[in-house]
């Protein structure tokens, strides 16, 4: 799988991908990241690549201009199977998001900032646009971090104990139980008993209804 | 604004923290952020912060020891108004929530990984719990990075225009109308008429139209 992530602040997103996972999954070979300064497209002699909205208003937008000429030129290079937009307003990313994501060959994610993107871009260019929630950042730039974390991760190969992904939260739309590690007594809180019986059918059981309890008491909606 | 945040992996989180409006935020004195190596808090010889399951199953269980060790530390030397774990199972991150941390003084966040924390630490320690979204990320460090961005650009001083940050979407729980900036045709594709049109009446009534016609269309559930 190969990412290409346009983005005005490169440097903020150099340290998540030369780290843990998404480091190991690049070194293996599973996934390319490129990261790509949206100012080495601009054409005019400040490298400006924002602007002052039309009808008035605060904060700056970014021109369609330099993002046209960094999508064009990467899409002579090779097919993008989607163009991905990081904004407030779109999709919300989730789980099975991230699984289909995953299968997927070659992505763009252009990183919005300042107030956004000319509009035009997003009618002519973007081929999908996700939001990692209702909240809002001081740009794109963690938010595509974020999805391509949630993508990578899932990339087989990526994760050293493939099981593991299997076991988490959403993929099976329940919460995760709780889990407990050594010592088996800290302070005077014990662990539960269940898990030191080495009683294997009880301890599925015991998780089966921690797992469905928790996420009755949490997240009701996932149940529906 | 303090931010204390605890992780196996502060060298993830360095440079989006150097970038931006956080650096700025950073470098006027309007928050302070301090990452903690929670290794650096491990009494076994090998520096382990993780051990496995009690129960069985893939995937490693942070220990309590450490992160007791951490916490302690911090809490002898001040209040803190919470103590935060980031996982996925947590209450959902959202703008009201991120308006209501920009306010208080010093907090903790406690970053997740591998398969989360023993229990007993969300027992005994944790305050609240958020999560970003439903959806698994290889760690806490990313989710972490999230909420401090969406809290620091609150605070006042920290965005250069403070209007716009008022103007973004969630705050009014309405999604933001499309922006355009010049040139004001491009490709043979046209910023509407009204933004060019100088009349402040028109264009105000126009994107209140817009930011309600794409909320109802993009996120009906808003509007409720």
């Amino acid at each position: 799988m190969r990412i290409d992530i346009i983005t005005v602040l490169p440097e903020l997103l150099r340290s998540p991908f030369e780290a843990s996972i998404l480091k190991r999954a690049i070194d293996k070979g599973l996934v390319e990241v490129h990261l790509h300064n949206l100012r080495d497209y601009s054409t005019n002699k400040h490298k400006n690549v924002d602007d002052y909205q039309f009808g008035g208003g605060a904060g700056m937008v970014m021109m369609i201009e330099p993002i046209d000429a960094c999508i064009s030129k990467l899409k002579s290079e090779r097919e993008y199977d989607e163009v991905i937009y990081m904004t407030p307003d779109g999709e919300t990313l989730n789980q099975g998001m991230a699984n289909r994501m995953s299968l997927l060959k070659n992505i763009i994610i252009l990183c919005g900032h300042y107030k956004g993107v000319d509009q035009r871009v997003r009618d002519h260019f973007i081929t999908k646009e996700i939001s990692i929630g209702d909240f809002v950042l001081s740009g794109g730039e963690l938010a595509a971090a974020v999805v391509a974390d949630s993508i990578i991760r899932l990339i087989p190969g990526v994760l050293s104990n493939e099981t593991s992904a299997l076991t988490d939260s959403f993929q099976d739309n329940l919460l995760s139980p709780p889990i407990y590690t050594r010592p088996a007594e800290y302070k005077g809180w014990k662990v539960p008993d269940v898990l030191l019986s080495g009683n294997f059918a009880n301890i599925d059981k015991w998780r089966e209804e921690k797992a469905f309890e928790h996420t009755k008491n949490r997240r009701p909606d996932l149940l529906e």
